[in-house]
């Protein structure tokens, strides 16, 4: 069986209130449509077809790294009409799956147990119960229990508002007999729109038997209208990544308070306090400690390493028994060794620091290359920018910088060097010596301090 | 019809546990009170009158912003006691609405509602239906559901505390009937209290007719008496706030982790990440975003402009298209004009940032004006403060200022000048050229480095 | 009575997924175990057993401050078993208490109750009544309310499943009986377990009255069998414990959004924004602020004293009506007298500051004595390290350091003097005086600027 998906996202999503497409906008740090496609490639779709309205560019722009087909749907006449506009990018799937652009959270193992359904027939249908069911598509049964048609909540006599049995939209169908039903359909009806869910009653007055699946949980099927959803979804996606983190034997001081955005690997006995934000791509070796307020982006931490409060890491890799913070920011390139200790008010770019050094306050050190046991003293500034260049600072090990220290580069400080406290290095230091630039100190006797002057 | 509002704010509050009256307790950055005379305001109330107990002084000085008179009740006699001393600021209205001081988020709708019901009568209550009634004073109503009296819990008998419709104590009545009705109520009760409540009994008894209208929402009429019932009133608040904002086209990271202490003026797709706290008067411009643990009071963020993770901004104006933070602090006078960049461990204060201007790591600027296309390199301090008064810096158009400079103010930079690094710059330097202050670097040969001491 | 307190703690806790033994998961910063063995203490109990499996050295150093003896149980053989290796070390005890080190939340005063109830049998056991309480062990009672025995949930017929009061495992036992009924039991069940449970119908039949006593909340016998269960009972102590503290006097922000690990000990009308963390021994005078994201371990505020925005604090202790932060970072040793100011990117260490003196911006103070209305400028840093010992510098009151400054330890500034900035200062800066040390400036006139170089 080829699988084709029809991915409806062209809705307008007015209630958004957003110059962005609603399917554009994000979950989890991804757009929603793309939790869509991810979940139609891990039930093996042969092809994806997204039918996009108004502002495709932009969505096709924020989704192009996935392999799909795009159909244009400009008058939006409803969903079968939707549907009908992705046929013709799928005529080589057997069978076709519709899915939608704004319900994100869709659990790809409900999907396969619908298309597992609805293996030996021709039309199956994911259904929800709800304690609540007002105001959604009723599925009316016959005595046998058998699909005969969906009724809309206001077309329902009172028996069928009783149903709690409702549609979630989604469906699979054989791709022939769905081009044959959607032919069939109709605007007769209250909104003049094609109605997708038309097909259920055709297919059962055909003799089809309608297959039926539901979702493990309510949410997968939940829709998003406005950001106020948009937020509950999101709530529910965090709440249940921090579940599955928490029983594969990481400690979150506050469930509620973790936000992945992304990928996070952790190892065993990684504890992550309160309010931490992970972005991107993110490693945490065995026995990591994240302290509270940090943000996490594209980087990787190395066992035992502790990153303390109110971090910014960055595309940066920490090894292992390192520690980071508080106040500390790792910007892209940042590769600090094992053992090594980056403090507060800390910023370090595109350098390398060695095994076991350590730069502790006050420093920024961008573009360079720090060797192992070097000891950067507080205030240390790498002058990297002439204003038109980057240039390249190199450390040798065992460095002492001493501290409110410009290293003007593009220079280097010799292995085993000293280099006095308040000096601006525009010269290469040799190794094993102290250098220094310094101005004598004087004393001036009969100086008068300023006195506060009045106020015009 | 001139209507009069008497605001109860007399109570002790001693389960507060605290030194302050309890209307001063803070609810979203505002006094209970202060809420209390906004929907007073909003209903546009001809005149109001707070009725206040102890600590009155501390009380009137908290509010004096608003338009009211104020009453002392000296002893604490009850509510309708608490009426009577409002009454004599109040001779000029027809009809007085009662509040209270700490009730704090009754909605002027409500009230709206109320005073209009109550249009054709002499007497409207407020009432709210409970699931749980207990405790509070029930309406009874005769067969015709016209309202006949308020039955307090111990007095109820099991009929009566069937009864889920209560009193929310907040009424409105004709100015001279009621100065009749408060003449009339005695302190026969249990507390040896005037019970503003026996009103209602004594109008009924004169024929005359009591409207009734209920709140929206139960938590309308819900009253602090500690500081339990505070936190659940300010997460109330907060959630209605952050759906509000949602709804106009806001995205919320956490709407439970947002904290609006003022007034938010957010455009359209803002983006909000995790536990910010906004304070004051804040605007931000369309497509804003705000990174996650920043503080933000009274300041104008411009459009398209991304605040980072972890600053604190307050009394500043940031344009269009710059970049603020993580880690950047922008005090009072702080303003940045459009595409400039401010970075990590940054401080900013009453000083001027020009188009496209940078100051990226490090550095304090106060007392400064700083022109287009100027580069401030890490480290770089304006020392604007010589023990006694404050001195202005002043650098030109396109300047690049070397890295851990001081420029000891009042001094100037001329345009495109360039200032060595770590320069200490006392004297004005002249446009385009290169100026340094500098010492020259040396190496001493026979230097050797410290050894560790053995302690003592 | 002498009270010995049996304490189950070999539980493998495979669910945790970590290389640590499960009662060693730390609760509000505590271990489980230490959670309990702090129950065991504040009822009194003359003796404390701590029955330990696998990893019992880890589990001993852990818990090494408390007084209590510790057995192992080599192979895990049930609790009934469990609770015979704990015998031999309570022998001089009459009464057995057995308690759980995975059962944090347990009220001392539910232990009394149950110890109080059993006071004139010889067994009493504390029971739970659920609204589910499927999967439990229920209380099989007489017609007369005596206690029978204690059925399984997989024994259980209909109408016992219907039973809501279940067994929570903690009893107390007159001792020589124990020893007794635990001799009696067997391994003839499921697991093949020696149960402690069968206990209860041992007794029974023996003719011992079962006495009974119930936990106020359920929460205080939950279990933690892995970390999501770990994160609600975190949650669960979180809210109680900001509970207390607000009816106490503190007003929290949100207190969903406090976490204290330790001892938190706040004066009246303390305020503490969201986001904040405690740890260890903390000290909040009157009316002491606590802005939002700060982490708290170890100090001690003065009254009035505010802590801004984003600091960490730890170890430290400052005074009264003095200002702190934002982004400060206070380290062990720093002692802030009253009206002192420490502002933004200041990091203090080892460091005392008397009254009145200001650090406002970018600045490192570590092992320095500052004296009173010592003005210190931004970027002044005091280079305490010499790369193998740590010097101290002395700043006399009434000093005035200028920005940009390196005091290189063992240095001292004589009071009233005034240090201009940018300078190293390496000898002692007499009082009263201007000291400097600064090269001279010059502009360079033919300099040209650095163009921007093509990438090869």
């Amino acid at each position: 069986m080829r699988l084709g998906v029809a991915v409806l996202a062209a809705g307008q999503g007015t209630r958004m209130c957003s110059a962005r497409p609603k399917v554009l906008h994000s979950l989890a740090g991804r757009p929603l449509l793309g939790h869509c496609l991810d979940a139609a490639q891990v039930i093996g779709a042969a092809r994806i077809c997204v039918v996009h309205g108004h502002g495709g560019e932009q969505v096709r722009a924020a989704l192009a790294g996935y392999d799909c087909a795009w159909a244009e749907q400009a008058e939006q006449l409803g969903t079968g009409h939707a549907v009908m506009q992705a046929l013709p990018a799928l005529t080589d799937c057997d069978r076709i799956l519709v899915l939608y652009g704004d319900v994100p959270l869709i659990d790809p193992r409900t999907l396969g147990r619908l298309v597992s359904a609805a293996a030996d027939t021709e039309l199956g249908l994911l259904t929800n119960r709800l304690d609540d069911p007002s105001g959604y598509g009723r599925i009316v049964r016959d005595a046998d229990g058998r699909v005969q048609r969906i009724v809309e909540q206001r077309d329902a006599d009172e028996s069928e508002r009783a149903i709690d049995e409702v549609n979630t939209g989604i469906l699979i169908a054989e791709r022939a007999l769905l081009v044959d039903w959607l032919g069939r359909i109709d605007t007769a009806n209250a909104q003049g729109e094609y109605y997708l869910t038309d097909v259920i009653g055709l297919a059962a007055a055909d003799g089809v038997t309608v297959a039926t699946a539901s979702p493990s949980r309510s949410e997968e099927v939940a829709g998003v209208n406005d950001r106020v959803q948009l937020a509950v979804l999101e709530r529910i996606y965090q709440r249940r990544l921090a579940e599955d983190l928490m029983r594969g034997g990481v400690t979150l001081a506050d469930p509620a308070r973790l936000d992945v955005r992304g990928r996070l690997q952790a190892g065993q006995d990684v504890f992550i306090d309160v309010n931490v934000v992970i972005e991107g791509d993110v490693e945490l070796a065995e026995g990591v400690t994240i302290g509270p307020n940090c943000l996490l982006r594209d980087c990787a931490i190395g066992a035992g390493t502790e990153v303390l409060a109110n971090c910014v890491i960055e595309g940066a890799r920490v090894g292992a028994g390192a520690r980071v913070g508080p106040f500390a920011r790792l910007r892209p390139g940042a590769e600090l060794a094992d053992a090594t200790h980056v403090g507060n008010f800390v910023e370090i770019k595109k350098a390398t620091l060695g095994v076991g050094s350590k730069v502790n306050h006050l420093t920024y050190i961008g573009d360079a290359e720090v060797g192992r046991d070097v000891n950067v003293g507080a205030g240390t500034i790498t002058c990297n920018y002439d204003g038109a260049n980057k240039h390249l600072t190199r450390i040798g090990d065992g460095v002492f910088i001493g501290s409110n220290t410009a290293l003007v580069a593009p220079v280097e400080v010799g292995a085993g060097a000293t280099i006095g406290a308040g000096s601006v290095i525009t010269m290469n230091a040799p190794p094993e010596q102290l250098t220094l630039a310094r101005a004598s100190q004087k004393t001036m006797a009969y100086w008068v301090r300023p006195r506060k002057q009045p106020k015009d």
